[in-house]
């Protein structure tokens, strides 16, 4: 039972910054003088629609999306986008490519490929997921009807430094796990959707950045749920949307922006994930790194011990320094230390600490 | 801009027990000790999963739900079973059999169109949604796959209060706005879907209860997310799931428990409703009830004045009386009072009274 808050090391649903929690928690009785709960709230009230408008303003400002973007807020994850995509953008007859580098980016292959036609561009998979293809070892259909990738794999620690290079082909992004951790060329890709719940806010929110010219493929035979068109042209309220959750991203993506932004962030994330690669780096033998040098996530550090023993002790160890949500997910084992944008220096810190104390007494 | 809280008659997102809320505010930065706000807390934990499976034991007590069905926590609001219900259970060849009392079963109805092929047991759309048909009125194709029936119509404040027969299909019903508002045969439905944020929670998760012989006909073609025998087999944590809307399903549930059930609830309901009817019923040139007396619903109580601009001012009164939401959706227009659990009994006294009152100076 701790009745302080601990240090959050979870994969996702992850750390909220503290000031969002409190704010939440001091208005949730009464959001805007509405005299309602914002649970209680109609989407069709002006101040719920002033709300969503002002999340997609936020949206577009703090990722410096281009004119010709809509950015939305839908239900579902990422998994459920897994087969909304290729339902939406690729006809009978042609080829999505899709590039394996992890758990996540296997599963919206397997789901399009009980829609359409898939093409695997590259799959990392024989190498433990180890590592991020370079260019020259993306292979691409003739002609894709888009190539989809996942920016940053959670279980594995590894993450894209470079934008591909497709056959002329819109590229489709899985952001989930590294949106807004650093500044991004949005108008290199046709379609980015994230979960809201590791970088943004609450599971249960999904947010879809969408170009117009993929607006423009969306079959209209497709039922109305499932058009992203629809919910583009009803500013994400053609349905009744996950309200609690868009006002926490809409308080979040203030707090990014109150903090610097997305070019102040990366390098605070640099930091911090420079603070525990170091000790990985010192100690190679002792804390055994998932990824490969160049492929390091900045958002997920995982590495193993030399035994499940030391591994375990590792994570009780942890606990009573108020750390918690470090175990590995069990596809690599050992340890993951997941440190988005509302995980403190300080948080990184203590973790690297911690792990020189535990290396001396164990190593 | 209200300090207090205001009596909130909106149709969903709606209002929900003080109580639920302020237990909610209470801990929402540290959840059952764990240091971690639910907002933070991992979907993977003991703490998480155990909330899950209590809140589907709780479902199935609260409505004694029998043996054999599974209660299923998901997302993308009753929009989204529209188009998976048939992507489910209506394979090609079949026909699945649609009544149509309202603008939600006609939506389902339209989703399921795209989806295969569909038949209109009963459509009231030409007397304006006004009543509930009877069964004799309900005319079926020779072996429906299975019927659909929306059981509250939320726009048209009509609701169903007999369980039609059908040709031996199984019965499919949207319960979004009335479920938990009186006791349920479950038995005499196959398949249950309620968007959470009328009578159980906040928008963003969906209660689905789904009977095993349904489960037992989910297409293994389909992609992951669309399949409710994956869901089902993941007790909710297929992916990760709407975790605050669960959160708050289950304090509500518990509270609807404490409060003695769903026979208590359905005795109290009725005595709401009452009172405002009473006034309808004793001013009906003024007053004008939308639904017959026979199809009233207990959820959402709708009626016109003789002019837009008596209508006009009545809200505008309503809210110096502290009322808010009481405007009728633009197909019926006029007036809605929707009064779901979470509504006091008191609420509609005061919203009776102020009818009297309003009658007096402008009837």
């Amino acid at each position: 039972m701790r009745t302080e808050r601990a240090l959050n090391f979870n994969p996702g649903p992850a750390a909220l910054p503290l000031p969002v929690l409190e704010q939440a928690r001091d208005e949730l009785l009464n959001f805007k003088g509405e005299g309602l709960s914002i649970l209680e709230i109609s989407h069709r009230s002006r101040a719920f629609e002033s709300l969503v408008l002002e999340t997609e303003k936020l949206m577009k400002e703090i990722m410096r999306i281009p004119p010709g973007y809509r950015a939305l807020f839908l239900q579902g994850g990422a998994s459920l986008q897994f087969s909304l995509i290729p339902m939406n953008f690729l006809p009978a007859g042609e080829t999505a490519d899709y590039i394996v580098t992890g758990s996540f980016a296997e599963k919206a292959c397997k789901d399009a490929g009980q829609v359409g036609q898939v093409h695997l561009a590259a799959n990392t998979k024989g190498q433990g997921h180890r590592r991020i293809p370079r260019q020259e070892e993306l292979h691409f259909s003739p002609s894709p009807a888009y190539v989809h990738l996942t920016t940053n794999n959670t279980v594995y620690g590894t993450q894209w430094h470079y934008t591909p290079t497709t056959p002329g082909s819109p590229l489709v992004a899985d952001m989930s796990s590294d949106i807004l951790s650093r500044p991004l060329d949005v108008s290199a890709y046709a379609f980015i959707y994230a979960g809201a719940q590791k970088n943004m806010g609450p599971a249960g929110v999904t947010a879809v950045i969408i170009s117009e010219e993929m607006l423009d493929r969306v079959p209209q035979s497709l039922p109305s749920m499932l058009r992203y068109d629809l919910h583009a042209k009803n500013n994400s309220l053609y349905n009744t949307p996950p309200s609690f959750g868009v006002y926490i991203m809409n308080l979040v993506l203030k707090w990014a922006a109150e903090n610097g932004g997305l070019s102040r962030l990366e390098e605070v994330n640099r930091k911090k994930a420079a603070l525990i690669y170091k000790v990985l780096d010192e100690y190679p033998d002792f804390y055994r790194g998932h990824a490969e040098k160049d492929s390091r996530s900045l958002m997920n550090v995982t590495f193993r011990l030399p035994s499940e023993e030391l591994e375990g002790l590792f994570i009780q160890e942890a606990g009573k320094w108020n750390m918690t949500g470090l175990k590995g997910h069990r596809s690599v084992g050992g340890i993951r230390a997941s440190i988005y944008n509302a995980m403190p220096e300080k948080g990184c810190r203590t973790l690297a600490d911690f792990m020189e104390d535990f290396y001396a007494r164990k190593g």
